[in-house]
């Protein structure tokens, strides 16, 4: 078994690469061989308990995708995008990477003539306001950004390409991913994070937004649980729609301040200070506020029941179970 | 008003040259220039009321959207495509024209930095099956060929350059048009056309599906229709979904061969001969029985009422009033 992880530097990436060096495995054979590949170097493992290849490349220059498939990986997970921030200030670079990127991925594995699975990292950008309550698997996809239009448009290829049988393709729509580690990114749902993270970490964390708005949150640890059982899901399951909203967490900004009084205490949450942005408020206010996942909680994707849950991963995860009080 | 009609020499652009000949304006505009490009060099029309140019070219050959729009067209007609038959028998020809060929357009308007009304022709291959009783303005897509995924695709860009300002773009999901005058074309569709347009001519037609199937059909007149109300409507009016599904007649094969009773008798009819074809059976089931259209309805896209009113159509602007009883 041979996994390749494109965007293998990012957050999501190292926590993958880290699962797979534990478990060992993937669709219940040995793993014998993990590509980590990203435009920068990803970081080598520690600990190497089959054999690693790294590989700095960028996915939009011809030759890199075909290089990439060259030995047929069985499994690939196709992370590597630009944020939704950077794809919306750079028009260029956001469909350079993300669409045709993608592209030439997909066809590079046509052109191999093989059937891998491929899992690729999908958004719940794709769909845009205004929702008729919460979002349901037969909703339509009317981006209001440009990273969500050019996932969207991985997603269509996904499954077109799947469907003629150049591949075996899963596209996951990824909720808001949160709590965050380390600093934040250039992405508008950064403070869902970060007004958790700095709190716990005994600093002070900038709210500007109403704590009324509404949103759907997935820890990284449930994010990488997506991957891997998008990885390992039977793909006849699936039929030809390819493409899956995952389950999240939907609570309110006020619903996420009570977990964090209730998981670390009142004065924790105290560091957080509401300093009001009309631009984030307004780019939040386009995003769904609950997505209803049905398709994938029947075929088992899973994620935390509660948000006080989250917090405990995150303080588990990445804090060693200790909190700054 | 200089107007541009991007696959000119295909029946829809025909008609459309035809109509604005006729017309001699758009957007409340006199018509001052009218260019007709297509794969293959558009016919010159007789009457030549203001300046007409022909120009044979490939969309898909970096270079010919930019020729297309260095006068700065006000009013770009996108109806060029690869059909659903041959765009999933040539994989490669299908994405080369439907995907790269959009694209380049989408992008030679944008290096121009003007505002041009695009109307860009999609069409409901962009649902897929199962459906859900009639579909609704927010179901999503699902194409199930790769001529669907192209246009989904497409209407994608569409939305997100309008939303941009890089033009002001409007996406038509055409339904099956019919009757379709002259020679069946690679379409799964051309039964639907056949089956009337051969016995008003007096000429034997095969049936290869069950009179049970249920289907949407908009006359050319209507589609033609559709393209001018698409090009003078206030763009305002859409907000940033600018992807429609045009209105159509939905009616069983059974309901259409009665109209045919009706309009020109059972003499007529009787010159339908039902030979079963179950691959195109299998791909027509995968298609969408009644699209509501509730959305184009109320921005004033108008579809004939019955089908009897299709066949009409067809009589007077195909055979000059007459049939072959």
């Amino acid at each position: 078994m041979h996994v390749l992880i494109i965007g293998a530097a990012g957050m999501i990436g190292r926590k993958l690469t880290e699962r797979l060096l534990k478990e060992r495995k993937l669709r219940g054979q040995p793993i014998e061989k993990l590509t980590l590949q990203d435009i920068v170097q990803p970081q080598e493992p520690r600990d190497k308990p089959f054999e690693i290849e790294t590989r700095a490349g960028d996915l939009s220059v011809p030759g890199e995708a075909g290089a990439l498939v060259a030995d047929n990986p069985d499994v690939i997970f196709h992370l590597a995008a630009i944020v939704s921030g950077e794809a919306e200030a750079d028009f260029e670079k956001g469909y350079r990477i993300n669409f045709d990127g993608t592209r030439f991925l997909f066809d590079a594995i046509r052109a191999r003539k093989y059937m891998p699975r491929v899992v690729f990292t999908s958004s719940i950008a794709v769909y845009g306001a205004p929702f008729n309550g919460p979002v349901k698997d037969d909703f339509h996809l009317t981006p209001l950004t440009s990273y969500g239009t050019q996932k969207a448009i991985g997603e269509l290829l996904l499954a077109d390409y799947t469907r003629r049988g150049f591949f075996d393709g899963i596209g996951l729509r990824l909720p808001t991913i949160c709590v965050r580690p380390g600093k934040p990114n250039k992405a508008a749902s950064g403070f869902y994070s970060s007004i958790i993270r700095e709190p716990l970490a005994g600093q002070e964390a900038i709210l500007p937004v109403p704590d009324t708005i509404r949103h759907g949150h997935a820890s990284p640890r449930s994010a990488v649980g997506f991957l891997i059982h998008a990885a390992n899901i039977d793909g006849a399951k699936l039929g030809p729609r390819r493409n899956l909203a995952m389950p999240s967490v939907s609570v309110t900004v006020a619903e996420q301040i009570e977990a964090l009084k209730r998981v670390a205490g009142e004065n924790v949450a105290s560091r957080i200070k509401r300093v009001p942005d009309p631009v984030i408020a307004a780019i939040v206010t386009d995003w769904a506020e609950e997505v209803e996942a049905k398709r994938a909680r029947e075929l088992g994707f899973e994620v935390e029941k509660t948000f006080d849950d989250i917090i405990r991963v995150h303080i588990e995860d990445e804090l060693g179970g200790k909190i700054v009080n």
